[in-house]
């Protein structure tokens, strides 16, 4: 099941692994996603004030609502690179367009790795040509392998969608272990289908989805320079494009939602030194606003986040993070269930502690927080904080 | 050098470890501070919504201005307790106030340990016995110590200031090794001083002082619900009361300023868990806020946080916090030093990450960044995140 008329393929241009010595594996490192007919393009970015140069790139070039292909390099985020950053990614895009034929300006640029290095121009122009020549040769699995930075597996996503009579398709594959390693990591996703959307309710569609997965996961609340989430919809299925409120929008945006939630939760479920995957549920907040900033609060708590690694019940710490979360937040009416288990019932304790601590013992977890002051409800995914996180961020990387 | 007019006592009710066992190590957990006679009173507390039952009490009877006495326990924070919480909070100060003829609103009262169980009031009534009984048996320096947590040592910090031929005193205690364990945890502070300070004065130094020290530094971002610092000026000295704006005032806050500067910095080596000892300095922000949210970003980073244990000099990870920040930052105008070494200029890197590296293995580091964007400076102090911080706040507390 993949979405048709788009074509891939992917280079070892030995950004992350310079030199590679003979008889180490060879680990692509670039890759071409490009599709047969221009598409309809939607994205979103990092909302972080610093930004990457291909993200720059990008959000000028999104304005048309068009796009044709995207070049994505790993091992290297093309960040804090000055001007000669912007002009290495637009020499990639360049360079991919004139060997296809394709406007320069309907190409996308996508990085991510080490932070303020410039990139390997050498080594990025070989990959790029090799990308050129083989197009067609990968699958959308290969580009997702090539994408990799810290991801322990590939993550891709695919829903079929009836449109009419026909079934068209959304895949969709995202890079992303946490920002766990930020000079080799931050989140990107690319979602290819063939089905025909107005520039509009793309991006309108695209937003949606986003809002309620990439932007409800968090790892350590780091942000990355390189976030990026583009969509290209090249309408090989024949339908006419479709436009916002009609029946098979709804659907589109249903699968689309379905997609990216399930990739964002592959996110965390991949963030390194992680051994537990913790929902953290806000209702009854005064407003959505203070229940996201309330989920938000408990999720990015050090505190929490050891605590839910060593199993302990110590919902203290999760009033202490709600008091503090800017989220009106009134103690005397605030519960807390841990794993079904109601162990703060208007703002003091059940004594129910030890059976939570069994389920603080799951792999999956549920903290569900009542605010009881309104209709404000979210939901974020994270993770817990362990000593295998201080690790894997402490070692050397530069 | 003590200030005068000041007595103290010491208790052990048992609240940290019930049930003593014989031969084991008798610990004081409660202490009495209380002044001669009736002196001037300011506090500052937790900006937390969720506020300890004595937080509630003392932002009461601080209204007054007025204060003779503070009786404090350690092991058990009284918060999220309920009404029974504050009942309990009142009984203490009452009975304190009873056995010593104090007004119980003279009284001030604050809490430090674990959230969420109720007072062992029994043993507090037993303790605050003890406490009007020995009045003046114990010294300052025995309070600081009966006030620990987990802290590894007491905090004292003095200084003596002229007022006019007069040589006054002021001394203050503290408590707190980050919110390492919030179920014994918190930051307390007790100023006392023998020059006579006229109400409104006392509360802007005290504000002034508080807000240069405590609220400048952090260790992981997580915010107490009992936080309190409280300041007593009995006026034993003789002077005249200090009006703000003299320039005995000005010598008195700078004094302050001092003290509170010293303690905090304390608070910050004691950090459990922490190996390096971090100073985050934000020039040139557009706004002294701007500074701050920059400063805070930086310094709460769990990946700022671990690179700087594990010595990396990775600036990436302090630009993508500075992006983040909410501050107005403009990548091209940004210069970080990392212990004097300039990594960063104009947003790129200068090469000197192996100096930075060398800089990175001290056990004092100061981070200096500059937004050459205005006029705005702030700093903070914090630590580094390590395995160890991941070990002790993941061990069961409850």
């Amino acid at each position: 099941m993949r979405p048709k008329g788009f074509l891939f393929s992917v280079a070892d241009a030995a950004i992350k692994q310079p030199g590679h010595a003979e008889g180490t594996l060879i680990k692509p490192d670039m890759a071409l996603i490009c599709s047969e007919t221009e598409a309809t393009a939607a994205a979103t970015f990092t909302t972080n004030k610093v930004k990457a140069a291909p993200v720059r790139l990008d959000m000028k070039r999104i304005a048309s609502g068009r796009g044709r292909a995207v070049v994505i390099n790993s091992g290297n985020a093309n960040a804090c690179t000055g001007r000669q950053g912007l002009r290495d990614a637009q020499e990639t895009a360049k360079l991919i367009g004139q060997r296809l034929g394709i406007p320069e300006g309907l190409i996308y640029v996508c990085s991510t790795g080490v932070i303020g290095v410039p990139l390997p121009m050498d080594r990025i122009r070989q990959g790029a040509e090799g990308l050129s020549a083989n197009l067609g040769k990968a699958s959308l699995e290969d580009a997702a392998m090539a994408i990799m930075t810290t991801d322990s597996f590939p993550k891709l996503a695919s829903r079929e969608v009836k449109i009419g009579r026909r079934g068209g398709v959304i895949s969709a594959i995202c890079k992303g272990a946490g920002m766990i390693n930020p000079k080799m990591a931050t989140m990107l996703c690319f979602v290819l289908t063939d089905i025909a959307v107005e520039k509009n309710a793309l991006k309108s569609a695209l937003r949606d989805a986003v809002g309620k997965s990439f932007n409800r996961i968090t790892v350590e609340g780091d942000m990355s320079t390189n976030d990026t989430v583009l969509a290209l919809a090249n309408g090989a299925l024949g339908n006419l494009p479709l436009k916002e409120g009609s029946k098979d929008f709804k659907s589109f945006g249903e699968a689309l939602s379905d997609i990216t939630a399930e990739l964002s939760a592959l996110i965390v479920k991949d963030a390194e030194g992680a051994t537990k995957f913790v929902e953290i549920e806000v209702r009854g907040a005064k407003t959505e606003l203070d229940a996201k900033k309330a989920a938000n609060a408990v999720a990015n708590s050090a505190l929490v986040k050891t605590a839910i690694y060593g199993a302990d019940p110590n919902w203290g710490r999760i009033m202490a993070a709600l008091g503090r979360s800017g989220a009106a937040v009134i103690e005397e009416k605030t519960g807390i269930h841990i794993g079904g288990v109601r162990v703060v019932d208007k703002g003091v304790s059940t004594g129910k502690e030890d059976a939570a601590r069994l389920s603080l013992m799951e792999k999956k977890i549920k903290i569900s927080i009542n605010l009881n002051s309104g209709k404000g409800d979210a939901s974020v995914l994270t993770c817990d904080l362990t000593e295998e996180f201080v690790r894997l961020n402490s070692k050397y990387t530069t």
